[in-house]
């Protein structure tokens, strides 16, 4: 029966781990703080001491967590998944992490002779509690087909983005500047209307609901015209960090993306003032206090 | 009976018109080039030879021309509608046109004693012609409640944005940021892409249809991925306009947009290059041609 | 003997005027607060009741004002310079004002049969006073060599920017985009050292007095570290007025200036936030705040 | 007598390392390409085999190299000069690199118990050749002292910036963003004159000058306007390289610096486009043909 490590149960994780369990596979967990993992483990599920534990007999080690650096420090560090990891088991790396964290970690499975699936995924936790995650795979073909049924235990669609694992990163780093461009847009749309006197909810109601229909402006909206920012769905200085990832691959591959710059700029302002724990529609403070908004418009 | 007089038979305005005609009010039309007038005329309309002419006798007057230059021409002139226009008739001018052109139209009609609505809409021409615009509506309550028999006419939805007609202006011009940071972002995102070795057609797939699920998305990346831009279903060079416009409005309000600016910037590029004339997703050449990536990968 | 018209008498013009005055020249001088112009007259100065008096004789009228619609205003007004220019006089216009005001100037005294020159200048209030101003000319070769002894009288020397006089204000222009480059880039250089603990005083003295040895980096750079901002020498609105009126002219002739369009938001999130009083420099407060330095840190 | 250690035998170390050569001591040479060193060696200097061997004996051991790659590789190598660095020997790190790789190696030389003072330079190899440098230092006070004598050899002044050896990395990166936006704007301003049909020769001689006087403006205006930018004095991908380090450092310390992102992003164009080889004004080449300005104009 297929064996599976799962490393990383934050607040995506815990829901992809728990729709892996349900599967019936016996499982293994680690997690930084052990409390969390201690408090999963269940029927066919047992909590372990470190990553290398958990990628120890397994067919599949997944690993889902906040940065380059965590992966790399599970992954590679002296106790790390990879000194374990069997020849014919896959490591599947679903964070979202720089394209070169990435190159760095498939070229040490591969010096390593050991198997490695870039998976980045799209959606919120709900989405993974609910195993409706879109899963970008980045790898050999035959790689994704052999992970297949490991993936969809936690998602609705996997696209195949190339061979290179670390153009799923890209993959997935072009839809999540896409989600910044647009928060940051509407916030400069809603900026606008309040230096003319207009109030930006009809505005709001109009294009999330009628015109341009998209969920991202209509969440991000009613967010940031609400004024309240915690408890944090997703972190402002997260969101920072993802804009952060695409300029790096931008200019890896030297791409200019004004629009990401701005993004960027005004992401970087807010953590700069504070704003890095507060939920992310807060962008929107920085765009009106530019603007000589006071705290009362935003209100 | 209500007597209604139109002036531009342009894309937009001829279904306008249809739709106005349809309900079997007596209505005038006008048009720069006459043939236009002439071959829409029919039961219960007349072509006229002069703006004033269709202000003669109306009760509602409606504007529907390209810019600024254009409406103050057919308002202003010695033949224009305002000359004609009666006590208790409304000027409804719909174009897209700056907050500045509709304060200088608002001042002379309340120095005439005349009254005028601004209401520009949006839908592209089909939308139109299906009567199922969005009109946002500047000017008193009151003056909006007159007006909305004509305007249901026209559209599905009308939002009474506020007292002060320029408003209504502000109010398009932010939607229509909205659209073009959505085009320019995906044009981004797909040269971001395509530099890395990714076809940006599933990553388009998925957004469109699935993530973030705007129409916006759906029709401008067909045809950024198409390379085919003509004939042009909105030109470029009135893209940059709008865009052009909204700087303008945020200029005078003091409100900071850097990806406004962004957007403007990599379209007035555009039509600095000769691209002006084509379909408005023609912007990606901009952006790739800014990333190195030649006409072979946009083809 | 050569009678001349002044019109203008701010910070600058009271010093242009001056030397005018101390060539023995017979001088009209006409300022909106008629007090600064009765304290002016003098042997052979009068101070006049109306523009067009100012050009009353005259074989050339100056006219330095603040903005478009002040040179607008005092032109073609009622009582405006042009109503009595003579056929042989010259209009030297030498304020810095939009490129499109003075295509509408140039156009309007060539309707009337008269002839306009423009030739705003370079320098600030002590230049002035010191006829050390740089000018640059826009006109017919001969129309500048007419004006020659005129423009001599008042500056260091005289740049034939080309026959169209608009080009003349493009000139002035950029020459004053390369200044609001140099002041914005010089604040983000002082905050980026300051977020990194670094003293911006000795980078400041290197880069003025060595590196790069400009008086825009030494002046300005001991304002932005001064922390004093009033009174203004230039106040800051006024910095934004010429980016604005650059970017005008970048929008015009479709030229995407990107530096300036960063120049220009930080300016205009001055002005928002109400330092538009203030001295230039003063912009560095957003660059601060917007990385989260405090009051303190520029203090 | 004083012992030094040279390594990197560039355009600008060939001079450094002469002008130590020229006080007598003896030094040791190395150069990744074995021929320059030996075409170097003479009376008091030896071409040493490896970045070790140039440390064996020395009192300070000098680096100038290309970037931090280069500089990591030959300090931290297994041939490297921090395995053979004496206890009271100091390294002098004068490469042009990030503040994190200056991080990285003074936390690796403080593990090792030795010295290391950040001393990165101002000036072009001419200026390096005539001992005209400017010096920035970072690293305790005491350290800068013992270094002076040595630093003095090379260097018409020593700013002493900080005790943290990255602030001095942070300081050159600060000048060098100077140097690339006054560089960016006047190619923009140029291209507007040439937009609006002005020649901008008479504009870069005012400014360069008489009003600015900058020899940045100067020489790189000539550069610009010259159209020749082969062979390079200064590679463009190497500007490019600054500016992205500038980047890094904003990013790092959390300073938005919209500025310099314009300026990254048209150089990072430039290099997409292929011009990385040529001299930096090159980069006029991506503001006019944004600008639609074809090849003609900028010959």
């Amino acid at each position: 029966m297929t064996k599976i490590g799962f490393i990383g149960l934050g607040n995506m994780g815990v829901g992809m781990a728990r729709n892996i369990a349900a599967k019936g596979w016996p499982l293994s967990v680690w997690n930084r703080s052990p409390s969390k993992a201690e408090s999963f483990a269940g029927a066919n599920v047992a909590a372990v001491k470190t990553p290398a534990a958990a990628a120890d007999g397994a067919d599949f080690v997944i690993t889902m967590l906040a940065d380059d650096a965590a992966l790399e420090a599970v992954t590679l560090g002296s106790e790390g998944l990879l000194s374990r990891l069997a020849p014919e088991a896959v490591h599947i790396s679903m964070s979202t992490v720089s394209a070169s964290c990435t190159r760095t970690l498939a070229a040490q499975h591969a010096a390593a002779g050991r198997l490695f699936l870039a998976a980045p995924v799209f959606g919120r936790p709900d989405v993974a509690a609910g195993a409706k995650l879109w899963i970008a795979a980045g790898g050999a073909a035959a790689l994704v087909e052999r992970c297949r049924p490991v993936l969809e235990a936690m998602g609705q669609g996997i696209i195949h983005v190339g061979e290179a694992p670390d153009q799923a990163n890209v993959f997935k780093l072009a839809g999540n500047f896409l989600i910044g461009s647009m928060l940051e847009s509407l916030c400069e749309a809603f900026a606008l209307l309040r230096k003319h006197g207009v109030d930006p909810r009809p505005f709001h109601e109009l294009i999330a609901k009628n015109l341009f229909r998209s969920p991202v402006y209509e969440n991000y909206g009613n967010i940031a015209l609400s004024g309240r920012y915690e408890p944090p769905a997703f972190r402002l200085a997260l969101g920072l960090k993802d804009m952060t990832l695409a300029l790096q691959a931008a200019q890896e591959s030297q791409t200019p993306m004004p629009v990401l710059s701005a993004v960027h700029g005004n992401l970087l302002s807010a953590v700069a003032r504070g704003l890095g724990g507060l939920d992310m529609p807060a962008v929107i403070r920085v765009v009106e206090e530019n603007a000589g908004l006071g705290d009362a418009e935003s209100a």
